[in-house]
């Protein structure tokens, strides 16, 4: 039996996609147009995102700070490339009260500016160096075309600027941060990923290079999760970070920025999800476990309320419904807000000794014996959904990753059935915007640890300089 | 011995004020104007506010969202009330990417309209009641003066927004949440406080009325520190968030909003700081306890280590200052930023078999025996300090407490040594701005509870009707 509400994934990914962010409250789209309200449902599980990578922020060194919201122009203008690459998608604000500004603003569609002119005024000496600074905060792109969480015209994110002596360091930072986003993926969120180096066309504004993680979601299509950059001297020399270094000289730091987003829900959704709604990966859902309680006989009050304590004593999050819908309607609900695991507690049962847990993953019922240990027992039943949304999410990317030797080929996986690419490159720009003909097939990164599959470029045929993944992108 | 880098507290208070959140290194002024950056300093006295608060919110039934950052212009305008308050000081974004828009937006100065709007679009029966919402985010007005934390263009804040199926119970909600900002104030900021209703003059744009929390600073200025307010059906009827009420009738929703800031980030500097900078009470301090180790003998970093893992374990938030700068720096950086317990070991006391301890509100040292239970020691200590810092701040605002009969008084009172004045009133408005002649005092709210003490007003000599608190205000 499927949720009614929900249009099946296999028939119209995109209307099931959005049928899921309504049917579990994740949210819903606002009267200002590109912007959605984030509810209780959707932000509970950036909450959890939150709590996991700022706890790993704090264990690697970071602080966090809030800058302001605008941007002057003239602030935002120093870095030529940054400017280039934001200014046609930004807001602008002209006027404050009543009075036109002498100055426009801009609402932040990213901080590097702004940490840039702080970092500028407050470093004077390779002893206040590196200062490591993360902000949670909500930032505004102009998008023409918006989705749920994937794409709107604004979204949360957390976003980490660091400033350092030496570039070895700055690229150590660069590194770990990308390690920290690959361990939130696949440890918590349960989805599988491929790192890499971004192409010069698709690496950040004004970076050196960009460091990337990615995704691909259910139907085959690729989604750049989060983002290391390097920036070198860029911002630097642009915005005159210095410092006296110890030769006694006055020198540019070396920067880097980092960054994960609301998206991430998005990510979360595509992977895992199905026609019967949201399914979360035990580690990162806001509520584990779903008590209910079936009739309303003392003996059933009893054991749930039993069984209640003994898994919030676990640090297991529980809840009950005790709301007065029906329990087909209640085991539905919890269904499609993809609580991990149910547990029903019914008379009938109880008479019986036997209780009834259901995982939310594979839609197992399993009755047990009523002397059971639950909490061990849940305990077991969170880590095996864990472990088998993660197997279950690689299986299918291992699946959909394909090795290519000529566009043909590559054409062919793009038009049916879309993945990831495996293909080798020759560092062309022009062949990159060859790929993209082909239903807009981007580089999602360079593979630099794997080894060649190709000597020559599949596009041009000259001698390949990388191994690159390409794939369609959200 | 007092900091050579802040004005004393005594001499000019402005001054003081300023050169704290500067030594503290909470926040610069940034290079947008009316803005400032809040460091990691500042900013983690936030993150402390914040894990109280959330908690708070939770246990009380309310649930984290995130509504848009822009407000068109037609969806402001619908509580001519709000829009009369707040449309001369916000932001307008009048170009999205290079075009102008259609409709101007501003930047959300408060988000009664946003939240009323979203509430109208999916509530259809009481069933859905209530609906308790709250979220964490940044707001901006257009203040023409500014002075961190206290009053700055863009400031972080939490908005609770609650509807209710009835008067009483949206009644019950203003009350509970000033309790929760009551209890946060004394019981975590160590900050005592008076509550009560504020004047039709005073209270919120659109507000039926509105509840505060009024504190006294150091100085005898006053500083409305949180509000609690009550909507009835004005929102609910200018933006139809209506629902088929358990007589089967279509029926409007009774509303609340609640909100409090990073300003109170300034009441804690001006209430309990000193002219050695910051002081933190304990339950607020992101760090509760720092250990200084003096020389770099074994004996010391042994000692060091084992008491740093024993208050770790304690559950107390401690660090080590291992830097290179001399003891005598990092005591005065300790004070400075207002850590409350500093443990000093050195190799002397040790040799002795003792630890020197240092507390900073009082600035005493204790010297104590080595075999000293650490944990229950400092345990007791942070008590202390806690107690002792909200009984110093109550005794200063008792003794700045005034109880006045006729207007010289008061002038006398707000022209050498302000502070909290009560007085009857006779509830006009004509007499509320006659009062604020005097050195610009105005009325901080009403005492319901407690008993008057005249029979007139004290501006008109006309029959009163409340006791109040009047104050002059940041």
């Amino acid at each position: 039996m499927k949720n009614k509400a929900i249009t099946s994934r296999d028939i119209d990914f995109a209307k099931w996609y959005t049928d899921v962010v309504k049917a579990a409250h994740l949210a819903t789209y606002s009267n200002v147009k590109g912007c959605i309200v984030f509810e209780p449902n959707g932000y509970a599980i950036w909450e959890k995102m939150q709590q996991v990578l700022d706890q790993k922020f704090k264990e690697t060194g970071h602080q966090n700070v809030y800058m302001p919201l605008l941007i002057p122009e003239n602030l935002l203008q120093k870095e030529s490339d940054l400017i280039e690459g934001f200014a046609p998608e930004v807001a602008w604000v002209t006027m404050g009260g009543q009075k036109q500004l002498e100055e426009k603003m801009c609402i932040r569609p990213t901080s590097e500016t702004l940490f840039s002119d702080y970092y500028s005024s407050v470093v004077t000496s390779y002893r206040d160096l590196p200062m490591k600074y993360n902000q949670w905060c909500s930032v505004l792109r102009w998008e023409k075309e918006t989705r749920p969480f994937l794409r709107s015209r604004e979204f949360l994110w957390q976003e980490g600027h660091t400033i350092h002596e030496t570039q070895e360091e700055a690229e150590e930072e660069t590194k770990t941060m990308l390690e920290v986003y690959r361990d939130l993926f696949e440890n918590y969120l349960a989805i599988p990923v491929i790192t890499g180096k971004k192409t010069e066309k698709e690496k950040f504004a004004g970076a050196e290079y960009t460091l990337t993680v990615e995704a691909l979601m259910y139907n085959g299509i690729s989604l750049q999760s989060a983002t290391s950059h390097y920036f070198g001297q860029k911002f630097s020399r642009a915005y005159n970070i210095s410092f006296l270094n110890r030769q006694n000289e006055q020198a540019y730091v070396y920067q880097t920025s980092w960054g994960a987003s609301t998206r991430m829900i998005g990510a979360l959704i595509m992977v895992h999800s199905d026609d019967n709604g949201l399914v979360l990966p035990p580690k990162i859902a806001p509520k584990q476990v779903i008590l209910i309680p079936i009739g309303d006989s003392e003996d059933v009050k009893r054991k749930t309320d039993e069984i209640y304590q003994k898994l919030k004593n676990a640090n297991i999050s529980v809840t009950i419904d005790e709301s007065e819908k029906s329990p087909g309607f209640k085991f539905a609900e919890a269904e499609v807000n993809g609580i991990p695991v149910r547990i029903e507690i019914g008379a009938r049962d109880l008479k019986e000794k036997k209780i009834t847990f259901a995982r939310r993953d594979t839609r197992e019922k399993m009755v047990e014996d009523e002397t059971i240990d639950v909490v061990s027992y849940v305990k077991q039943l969170l880590e095996d959904i864990q472990n088998n949304l993660y197997h279950r999410a690689y299986e299918r990317m291992q699946s959909l990753t394909y090795t290519c030797h000529d566009l043909e080929e590559v054409c062919n996986i793009m038009n049916t059935r879309p993945g990831f690419v495996k293909a080798m490159w020759c560092g062309d720009t022009e062949c990159e915007m060859k790929m993209k003909e082909i239903n807009g097939t981007k580089s999602r990164c360079i593979l630099e640890k794997e080894k060649p599959i190709d000597d020559t470029c599949i596009v041009c045929g000259k001698k390949a300089k990388h191994l690159v993944v390409w794939g369609i992108q959200y």
